[in-house]
């Protein structure tokens, strides 16, 4: 029988998750793959820290670069994480060394996947990542894979579990965005420092993975990035009231043979598919020829999830089913142009909160005038406070970037009491 | 660069897609699986019909038991459909001939899918069947490659696009089950004979292959069917009053060990996920350890969603990805005992039409206790023909073959005006 040595870099949850699942499930990996996966080495920045799995000292490495180097190491699984350092210094090294590498390291992909593919081309060994996008999601096999056939035009969805979780628990719990925070805190769905979460840079790194394997194309950075960090739970109530619901979505298109990523917090009609996605879940939905519109919904991360992953990237090493990192050869993938988000078309909410004196109104409609916005709808409701109104403002289409100037341009006038928010509608 | 050599057996709707879906998308599937595909030979039973492909003459072959024996083939695609005659001889004969299948054929695959796997593995050759189920939804790779870590303990959902179409045109077009079957059949999503959709067969099918691969386990025949022929316009409009839509669902479970197998109508929450799925699409559900639950939704049929799934598993025998058929050896495949529905526990939907008279609903009632099933709801109302009522009876879970029992018994009664109606709820 076949044998597979495997290295595990970095035992956090992830790491011990997925020690733990090779040690109890060897024997089925075994039989379904014809192969028998081995864990030879682990390594640790802190080898201290409490971890409830028993590891023989012959696995301990002291330098985590030495798996790059053993005779004895066929797949680095590297679980540290970080585009740069020693995730970065792991993976490459591996490659160059012929090991192959499976991570689920979104950043690293999402920055270095286009060098790293070329080297494990060159080298004919595994560069796997299903792990990095969506962990219970097997979207990056169903697009290289279930879905080969296809000529993709959009990927779109809920990426980020995290996010996700925040802005339906504000509209069901009726809580504002800081006491959900702390409870996801509590609960592990948000990390210590969730600013990539909420940022928005979580779900940009997994859409540039995904447009590339997408549309054939080399990774593009070029990509318009907003979180959830100012949505105010007066937006969800408003939301609600219009018949929306917010979702913070990426999207990647192609149009005119151009690559077009967004990532941003949107309202999207209430009874829809995506706004019934509802806490961690993540759900992708690709639109191709032949296949139609396909969509896959699952819990986006956790160790379990993310260990799914893993193995179905181990399990395809296994096997020995060599493939393409990014589905094509690196010869062949294309430099894609791009299409700006400003010359594109959205129906828009604005909110304003405003003095409640005479004119105010007049020069708000003023303002969208004269930026050639069109009003669809324009709610005016005192707040409790009686001096201030909240104005809410639906708009028909109109350019991006006269949607922001007028933003721009409201913002500075003194009837302004508080941050406007300008809220993309996705219909 | 590597070759494969393709003989298509069968070129109907789908066959046609295929071979010019082939023809077009050459370049980009060589490069991206390493092989070149070549569509050498091609076999139908009626060569005159009209196909508006260009097929020449070298590539027809005039008896298509012939693409067995030929060196010159490789792989051959299987297109006939039923489950004996031409199609069982030639995928029989393939697999002995050491030639990959590739089959979009169910009835094949659920009935002789064991047999058929012991000749490919025995020969090292791929058996694959994506297309037998559910065309646009790649449950089968899901299941085999991308959910591969995880132990399956349910599999269930809505298979058949036909029943789905129909059950939600009754609903939403407000029109009855024989207005709506032949507006189906005008736009193509029933075939003249629909029966295999309608009766359940087509999902069982389904259902049997899924399960093997969920549970590890040979194929089962052992499984409950029920179609949706005898569900009425009422049926639809009580469900919908009591906050329900009704499903033709198909269930595959492990319970104890044992398979547990059903395809039925249930009424389920109008606000649940699957209530959403309308029209000829397709949803899967798996529930797993570690994965939680994982959906795919997609067309389930029709050429476009049927070549989708042709060409992922022409693609995995491109790339050389020899897999078993069923992700287990047949070796270590398991024959597993089944769990009969009769024992099982159901809340249930009943419909009564009864003769306006007294003493029939204390009858009614009094039927439903001799068999130990509690009442939850009862609802009368007069039918337009006054002497006439239809009586709803929904009930507390209680075992199937009492829920039966009670249907039998007064079925026969002399106050019932019309055949009466069970349909289980599933929460």
């Amino acid at each position: 029988m076949r044998k597979l040595n495997i290295a595990i870099i970095g035992l956090g949850n992830i790491g011990s998750y997925l020690f733990k699942y090779l040690r109890e499930n060897k024997n089925i990996l075994t039989e379904k793959n014809n192969c028998v996966p081995i864990v030879k080495f682990v390594s640790v920045k802190n080898k201290k820290r409490k971890r409830n799995i028993s590891i023989k000292k012959i696995q301990w490495l002291n330098n985590y670069i030495d798996a790059t180097k053993n005779k004895n190491v066929d797949l680095i699984v590297e679980l540290i994480g970080g585009a740069e350092g020693p995730a970065k210094k792991l993976v490459f090294n591996a490659l160059k060394n012929k090991k192959h590498v499976v991570t689920a390291n979104k950043a690293l992909i999402a920055k270095y996947g286009d060098q790293l593919s070329r080297i494990a081309e060159k080298n004919k060994v595994n560069l796997e990542f299903e792990a990095s996008v969506c962990g219970g999601v097997p979207i990056i096999r169903s697009l290289k894979e279930g879905l080969i056939a296809n000529k993709i035009s959009k990927i779109h969805g809920i990426f980020n579990g995290t996010s996700n979780y925040i802005l339906s628990s504000m509209d069901k719990e009726n809580k504002n965005f800081n006491e959900v925070l702390l409870k996801a805190k509590e609960l592990g769905y948000a990390e210590t420092n969730p600013s990539a979460d909420l940022n928005g840079d979580d779900v940009s790194s997994k859409l540039k993975i995904l447009s590339s394997l997408c549309f054939n194309s080399f990774l593009n950075n070029n990509i318009y990035v907003e979180g959830i960090k100012d949505i105010d739970k007066s937006d969800i109530d408003n939301a609600n009231k219009l018949g929306y619901k917010i979702k913070l979505l990426g999207f990647a298109e192609l149009i005119d043979n151009k690559i077009y990523q967004r990532v941003h917090p949107a309202l999207i009609k209430k009874d829809s598919y995506v706004a019934g996605i509802d806490g961690v879940l993540n759900a992708v939905i690709v639109d191709g020829k032949p296949i139609g519109q396909s969509t896959i919904q699952g819990e986006g991360a956790g160790p379990a999830a993310t260990t799914s992953a893993l193995i179905s990237d181990i399990s395809s090493i296994l096997r020995g089913n060599i493939k393409f990192p990014f589905s094509l050869s690196s010869k062949k993938r294309k430099k894609l142009k791009f299409e700006n988000i400003n010359e594109r078309f959205f129906s828009a909410y604005f909110r304003f909160e405003v003095l409640d004196k005479p004119g105010v109104l007049s020069n708000i409609t003023n303002v969208f005038s004269k930026n050639k916005t069109s009003i669809k709808r324009l709610i005016q409701n005192p707040n409790k406070n009686k001096k201030i109104s909240s104005v809410i403002v639906i708009t028909h289409d109109s350019k991006d970037k006269n949607l922001n100037k007028i933003l721009k341009e409201i913002s500075k006038k003194n009837y302004i009491k508080r941050k406007p928010k300008l809220i993309r509608i996705d219909d």
